[in-house]
């Protein structure tokens, strides 16, 4: 589509995620053509979607547009459209409407939720990827609210105040904050303190990908806050009006799903080998078998050469891949080889609401405050776009001091929910 | 629902706008009981609406949810239910699901557009009065700016940077900066900077509502940034290729309804009189006829007393209306009748864009920078929420020094979108 001299060598970049978007800046300037394909117009800053799905933050404030943050690197293009499939025979990508054509690919279209098989709960227990799944569940948990304000029978307000998160990873035990404080002056005939957070997590402990005393400071903190934490627990079925965990039944509106990831469907075209999720089981230097003009990275790659386990879905895994890849790149143009990947791992944290975290330093284990401090600056150090960190630092500090929520807007459609579930 | 003793007058609120809010506000710590009953959660700062579909601000910076708005207002609680009538012997409101008794009623639930008999025009053209239209809008824009850098052929690409605007009044004037400037830097293959707008207007001039000389300027301003202006047209078909305007067809994607007002269907299940667009036309004390109980105020009310001709339906009628209101109802409780209301009329403005407006303060007419300020200066003060004007001071002059837009997301579903148009 550009008109650049035919000589410079075509990337294309598909996903503009942690690993897409470091991949790109560092393709810009040099001496390739680089066309970036994502099928939203923004770059997501996830770990901070559960903070829009509780209203702490506005979509505005995690997101930056992939234009804006590509815009100076002038011989890098951005395409909004969703990848069907790669020919790599072809050397082709294919678009619902569109083909691209790469001399070099670095595939990083990321994972999904999984429901193991139960696609059906999908609906019923929304997880927290996109932020279109922020933005619906944010309006579940307020439309919960308002419903209770409503009614009078004990039950049903007791079902809609009851809020059960399947999956105790980082993702559950941020999102378990929900409805504590925050909401609380504003109703008159429910007292949202009330609001009853459950936590279940299928193996004996929280944080399994953590250090055990981390996973037991993460248990101390969260029913410091007043979550019921349940432990080797499982969901065995999910209806409208609530979850089923072995014998007992409890009766809820909104849940949320944390428990699992599916790789995207792209990796499956590459014909290249994939694990039980559809990650992409790709060589030591990101490379895929017979294909060194392809890389996968981030949540889409099986990376298992350096501690036999695959690396985890993490952004800074995805960034320092991204970052790799385009540097094989650039090797591979140059008629080197592309190098081994090695992952620095500078340690792991989940929050914990407010002034609550664990963090796996490596050398050092924090727990609370110190741990809450460590997230903080390292999250606003990493939000794209020096807009966002300024405005995220406003309203972050203004809900800190206020215990108040600015972005607490219903968007869309409710009629169907005034009614009770059936 | 409330267990407030039974001697105090149930007050309800219908419409959580501005005339609304105001009501409620006035009629705090007052010895009412007061339902205010809104089909959204948030009040929402209208006047600002198309700078959320053009990506200058977003949805949260100007919407403030009702509940925390009136917290503070013990004696007031807030109802999240879509009235669907009112009968007015009974003296009983109905939603869906519920039915409210009142003592005294305000109705205030506003206007929708009116696509004059044409309302398959609405998914074509909409228009800007709720949250979902300007995040709507906002979409259709930068959707038509990806398309058009995506496509080859000419006619195509013309057809998706053409927007037509229908209706040349404050809301039309307002939108049509639109694609100016912000977007240029960011696309490779077109130049956003090339974006035809055009404003059709039925009338001989722009703003019919203002005084000559200021749609004059009004219209010198538009054309300053680049705004092509057709007055005394009018748009005889819209189809997904493009408006017929008479014997010219202008082919473009983007079209935005600014055209004309219908009054919200509960006014008619008052059973008083209604004009032609459906606002019900009220006694001079705001009452309907035959139910001193019931005041109808807002744009929902023809209010025809004080000029010979209808209130236009802005802002500060309503307020004043709303804060009317509140005393006739407790002049009531007292014994005494309803006051007859009288319209303060301080003046009207619309802006232009950037450092571009015009304002009518009666004694003083005012166009281009001052008017932006007085503009400005306003729109700050009367944002409702400490947290909201603070937001949009810092996004504002962010936007205004940098030339760039925060808000640029596109969400929900653009698979289709992704082909031309039919």
């Amino acid at each position: 589509m550009e008109n650049s001299p035919a000589e410079k060598p075509q990337v294309v970049i598909v996903g503009a995620g942690f690993g897409g978007l470091e991949a790109a800046k560092k393709l810009a300037c040099e001496k390739v053509r680089v066309t970036v394909i994502d099928r939203t117009n923004y770059h997501l800053f996830q770990p901070l979607l559960y903070q829009v799905a509780t209203a702490a933050l506005s979509p505005a404030d995690i997101a930056a547009p992939v234009r804006s943050v590509l815009s100076k690197c002038k011989n890098v293009e951005v395409i909004l459209a969703e990848v069907k499939s790669v020919d790599v025979e072809a050397k082709k990508i294919k678009t619902i409407d569109m083909e691209f054509c790469y001399d070099f690919l670095i595939l990083a279209t990321g994972a999904r939720h999984s429901y193991f098989g139960h696609n059906e709960w999908e609906k019923l227990a929304p997880g927290l990827k996109s932020l279109e799944d922020a933005i619906e569940l944010r309006r579940r948990l307020l439309m919960a609210f308002e419903y209770a304000e409503k009614i009078t029978d004990e039950a049903a307000r007791k079902a809609a105040m009851t809020f059960v998160i399947i999956g105790g990873g980082p993702t559950g035990v941020e999102i378990a904050e929900i409805a504590r404080y925050t909401l609380a002056k504003d109703f008159r005939h429910i007292d949202p303190s009330q609001a009853r957070v459950i936590l279940i997590e299928g193996e004996p402990r929280l944080l399994a990908a953590y250090p055990e005393d981390l996973s037991a400071s993460a248990l101390k903190q969260l029913v410091d806050l007043g979550v019921e934490v349940r432990t080797a627990a499982r969901a065995t079925n999910l209806t409208e009006a609530g979850v089923q965990i072995g014998e007992e039944f409890i009766p809820c509106h909104v849940k949320i799903w944390a428990a699992g990831n599916d790789a995207s469907f792209v990796g499956k075209t590459l014909g290249a080998p994939v694990d039980r999720v559809g990650r992409v089981l790709v060589n030591d230097d990101l490379t895929i078998p017979g294909h060194p003009e392809v890389q996968v990275i981030g949540d889409l790659a099986n990376f298992s050469h350096q501690t036999g386990q695959p690396l985890p879905g993490v952004s800074p895994v995805a960034m320092q891949q991204g970052r790799h890849a385009a540097r094989n790149i650039l090797a591979m143009i140059d008629g080197h080889k592309p190098q081994r990947f090695r992952y620095w791992d500078k340690g792991s944290m989940a929050t914990i609401g407010r002034n609550k975290a664990v963090a796996d330093l490596n050398l050092v284990h924090l727990s609370g405050l110190p741990a809450w401090l460590v997230w903080l600056f390292v999250h606003i150090i990493f939000l794209v776009g020096f807009r966002n960190r300024l405005a995220v630092l406003f309203q972050w500090a203004w809900a800190y001091f206020t215990f108040n929520k600015g972005a607490r807007l219903i968007t869309r459609n409710f009629q169907s929910e005034t009614r009770p579930p059936a």
